[in-house]
């Protein structure tokens, strides 16, 4: 039965056949909706080009600006006052990203120490793969722009968007395979580029869950992410670093262990977090003290004349796939072995970290809750570190309760201080563990002997030379004002008391951090929890256990709706506290 | 050290604390944004109430409106004319399930085959899970409303969103243990009533990939699925249903099995898909021929007259989780065997069906490629349909090839037609199948012998038995007029040939279906591809392999290009051609 043919088909053997794809051409509009870190363009439902076959199927599509292109979702719109028919809208990190502008983080600019290396003595290797200019002009993004219709008039094109290219490796692992170096590359460049869509994304994660990647995949995933960012080189043999895996409120070690190495003379550029769960990062608490967004010129001045700094990160430079993966692990609560390893080594090396001691705290409510459990994981980071050449000194700490008595930035600032003024009210488990610490990272340097870094780091502390280091940091990146002897606490505020007698046998990490957090910590700087009794104290009934400060009265009433369904503390005696076996 | 106390704290014991929930008050707007299945909230960034904690960390809010309420995730919006400060956006469909509006798919409001029996003589069984009231008035529902600000002044709740209650499961499982009923009764409510984020349930899925979940886990998913919507009770003893699990182009043989068994006397309200993935589904080339979305007491009607109807499914009411669960599978092309089982089993055992015949297709580019793959998922389905009271009959059929010779709404129809009236042109393996389908399904009657069912329907389909029914079913639903004679065909189209002499060895069934979905089907519904040989015919070089019909000069360039990667075709020797094991 031959079909009607009024278009007399012009026979074309397919090897002659030209790729022509399928592609319109739409005005660009900033959309002024922050869809994290998925690209959304947004299309109106009658526009000509969405009329056209696959785009909704596919619900993927590539959009090109003179040569640049980017990979977005696809959503429909009905309402011509947020894209008109003609027209492309990309949320904000898309139009970023399109347009070659720096990737922004909240309505602060801030810049990074990795743009900081780009200007000074420090080198940076930039990934070819790199699909974001970041050396383009972001002055003209402002907030002008969400509200500025599609006044430039900047046109773009619109296809269909080809499956990523490492679609094919993530479909092998969820068939249970075994990946390459090469996989873990198309992977990671991928989902730095924002290739993935979340559920693409969330599968990755899922599908690299538990055991699921042996630790040479670990290594290759590593390795992959440290190429898919830009990289620092100090152009020392010794680059000095600490990082913490997290979990325990109040554990500011770090604002320790740098002021003590560094008056020894080791060199070490810190670079914090602010907190994403936890109710205050390093970051967030060194703000307390002095500015941690600095200029590029200025931070590499600080570095150049006293050894070290304690600034923020500005992480989206450094292992670019780590940031878009966070995005998903977040809300799934996921923290496997093997993508914590693969996070944390890819971005010390990516800072150019040479030697790095890592903590890993045990504890009933901690990350890690059993000896065997840490052993496990610090072998996969000695493997891996290994591999990447990053000498590793992992200690095992104790992780039954938080560490000092503040939790929120302004607490946790003013016990930092305590203990670097080596006040007698000072918490004693916060310098104990800092001192632990920092003597083992001073016993990288070989002259240093097995054995005497401890008390090395403890003359430091005690002689004042590491408040004076502290001191110096603070001025150098700009000192905020600060009395740490009565620091300004958030104005309202209520007291947990003991409801019976007995002697505090557990402190839950994960309870203590969720009011503190309800109370306002980190956005309120001044708001947290403030510890009165630690593990193995005799309380009375009717004994303080901890005071709550919030800045608001919805926080306060927050805070208490989650303090009303658990205190965090449990009452036992001495025979119920729980065990750790740490090593010194 | 004492923190100021500016207001002093009333000291309260935690248990006196009553449970004070975050919530504020804005104005809803809805927002003419399409965010297939996952709920988006949208607030302007200088909105009170963003400010407040843990909406950013969250990113998932709880809107509440006269006791209804649904979850969403959360967007910051820099454009007032989006939402402005005090309002609370909602994309489309979370704002048609807070409104209590029906959900919507596509510009059409068709009605479905649940809503058909909630008013005539079948008995349906609404779970008390579900939220949207679908009784509520939708003419309400215009696309002025997505234009037309918060004109109705709307004041909603907002508040942070506590995790769903089978979250808990999820982690469970994301650990590796293995789920109850009551987990998967709770995680499948969670689904349907769009509580997860896509980033979770593509984390649920990819959880319960592979082998992951045993087959008790299965049944457990599937009576969730069931119970998770509405039911239909036919008041027959046997309601029999045909289904196969897909992949195969042109397998159209539902509509040649329904008017055979229903010519038989047997009670077949066969409801069907539009294509997704696919170039046609059977409720897209049963239009060609007649109505598919009839009013609810025509489409009774013509149940209670004539047996059986080829309807549109309407699928949302039946199992209303994996319609949610689809629209994440689907991107990540993700089709386990456990997921497909519950998937397919719930929607029959929903729709009221007692007796299956199953159709699972082997082939080089079928979804399943091997026997034992196919014998383990025909034992899946025989294990969970046996739990469910679903009487099943696995049919392991030839999967080399697409079925027939037209592939696409018009040129399938004109197949199924020309096997429906004995011309000797109809494709004889589209004839075969379906009368090999409707034998096995005839033999559900006990009043006949096993073996002689593919006998009688040979009988019914010869003697123009089945083609009587089938015009009374397409009079009876609203004939369309169609001249399967000479199909009016899309007008642009080209030819492949044959670059060598050779046999037909293999036709991929993926990349012909690509190449005619890219040519229009089944948008453009004249458009599809037209085989003109099949497996084991020998060709001469320059021959006709196929024609390729598009309704507008892209969609043909683009099927041009696809060919050109690949025309699907591979040539060979008698030797080479695949072999394929089925029972007869």
């Amino acid at each position: 039965m031959p079909a009607p043919l009024p278009d007399p088909p012009t026979v074309t053997a397919p090897s002659q056949v030209q790729t022509l794809p399928k592609e319109s051409r739409l005005r660009l509009r900033p959309v002024g909706i922050d869809t994290y870190h998925e690209n959304v363009a947004y299309l109106h439902r009658d526009c000509e080009v969405y009329r056209a076959e696959g785009f909704k199927a596919l619900s993927k599509v590539e959009v090109q600006l003179n040569g640049h292109s980017i990979l977005a979702t696809l959503n429909v719109v009905d309402d011509a006052r947020i894209v008109d028919c003609g027209e492309l809208g990309l949320s904000k990190s898309a139009y970023r990203q399109l347009r070659g502008l720096k990737p922004h983080f909240g309505p602060a600019s801030p810049t990074s120490l990795a743009s900081l290396a780009s200007t000074t003595s420090a080198t940076i290797t930039t990934s070819t793969s790199m699909a974001t200019d970041t050396s383009a002009d972001s002055t003209t993004d402002t907030t002008q722009d969400w509200a500025g219709h599609s006044a430039q008039h900047i046109s773009v094109t619109i296809s269909q968007a080809e499956p990523p290219a490492s679609m094919g490796a993530l479909h092998r692992k969820l068939q249970g395979e075994r990946l390459n170096l090469a996989d873990m590359r198309a992977l990671v460049r991928d989902i730095a580029q924002h290739h993935f869509s979340k559920i693409e994304l969330s599968a990755f994660l899922v599908t690299t869950n538990r055991d699921e990647l042996d630790r040479e995949e670990v290594y290759f995933l590593t390795q992959a992410m440290v190429e898919a960012g830009r990289r620092l080189d100090w152009h020392e043999s010794m680059v000095v670093d600490k990082h913490c895996i997290g979990g325990i409120p109040g554990n500011r070690t770090s604002m320790l262990v740098v002021p003590i190495v560094a008056a020894h003379g080791m060199l070490c550029p810190k670079t914090s977090s602010r907190a994403i769960t936890s109710p205050a990062g390093t970051a967030d608490t060194m703000e307390i003290l002095a500015k941690v967004e600095l200029p590029i010129d200025e931070l590499h001045a600080i570095v150049r004349n006293h050894r070290a700094c304690l600034a923020w990160g500005g992480t989206a430079d450094l292992s670019p796939a780590d940031d878009v993966l966070i995005s998903v692990e977040r809300p799934l609560s996921l923290d496997a072995p093997g993508q914590m390893v693969a996070s944390i080594l890819s971005k010390k090396v990516a800072a150019g970290s040479t030697h790095l001691v890592l903590d890993i705290p045990i504890g009933p409510s901690a990350k890690v809750r059993s000896m065997p459990e840490a052993q496990r994981l610090r072998r996969l980071f000695e493997y891996v570190a290994g591999r990447m050449n990053l000498a590793i000194d992992v200690v095992i700490t104790d992780g039954r309760q938080p560490v000092g008595l503040g939790i929120g930035p302004v607490l946790e600032a003013r016990d930092v201080m305590q203990v670097l003024e080596n006040d007698p009210d000072a918490p004693m488990d916060l310098r104990q563990k800092a001192l632990r610490l920092a003597g083992r990272m001073l016993e990288f340097d070989p002259d240093v002997r097995g054995g005497d870094g401890f008390a090395m780091a403890r003359d430091i502390l005690d002689s004042g030379r590491a408040l004076a280091k502290m001191n110096d940091l603070i001025v150098a990146q700009g000192s905020h004002s600060f009395n740490h002897h009565r620091p300004a606490l958030a104005p309202l505020s209520f007291e947990v008391l003991s409801s019976r007698a007995g002697m505090v046998t557990g402190i839950d990490n994960l309870q203590i951090a969720r009011i503190a957090r309800l109370a306002g910590a980190p956005k309120v700087p001044h708001a947290g929890v403030d510890l009165r009794c630690k593990l193995g104290r005799e309380v009375q009934a009717g004994e303080l256990l901890y005071r709550v400060h919030a800045g608001f009265a919805s926080d306060l009433a927050f805070a208490r709706a989650a303090v009303a369904k658990s205190d965090a503390y449990t009452l036992g005696q001495a025979v119920d506290m729980p065990h750790v076996f740490v090593e010194f």
